[in-house]
């Protein structure tokens, strides 16, 4: 099934997250527009998380270390890890999700 | 896990087709060169996939169909969907399976 990321739905789910997702049988992918400074409060999920960076700077911290990723770093979050985030610039990001994000799901 | 696109090892697992990898618990990202013209041969395999088109343009046949992809195109593939496909543009993209492609993984 073809998904147009301009045609889909765009749902602010944080302050300054604004995400347009796709779901398959077992993976969501959530497409970001982050405002540079939204904040990401700490959390965490069973679902393992891949964070891609395709635009600006996010500074991202699992299990307490902070990470700095760039356009063209990807960074892999296991189920369950707590992280929190904060975006230095605004930013493009594309998170792939196992299982599927229940939550994310129109309602 | 922190990865570098530029630091990750790229093979040519088929003739214009340059893969870099990353796998998660139960997700395998793909990142694809894809030089103009090359061909992706028909074939099947039991993981879902989802093609994210992040520069170029991509004809996609799955189940027989066409489909042109450009840039911010996302198209999810059932598994076990017969599908090949031909870069009509050099293109850059990112397939995500799950579960993971055992056979991706490095020798």
């Amino acid at each position: 099934m073809k998904h147009s990321l301009d045609a889909l739905a765009v749902r602010e789910m944080m302050p300054g997250f604004r995400g347009r997702f796709i779901h398959g049988e077992n993976v969501t992918l959530a497409y970001w527009n982050i405002d540079r400074g939204a904040l990401l409060p700490a959390h965490a999920h069973p679902h393992e998380q891949v964070v891609n960076v395709l635009d600006g700077v996010f500074e991202l911290v699992v299990d307490e270390i902070p990470h700095v990723l760039r356009k063209g770093d990807v960074f892999t979050i296991p189920g369950n890890a707590p992280h929190s985030g904060r975006a230095l610039t605004s930013c493009w990001i594309l998170d792939v999700f196992c299982p599927i994000r229940e939550d994310y799901r129109a309602a």
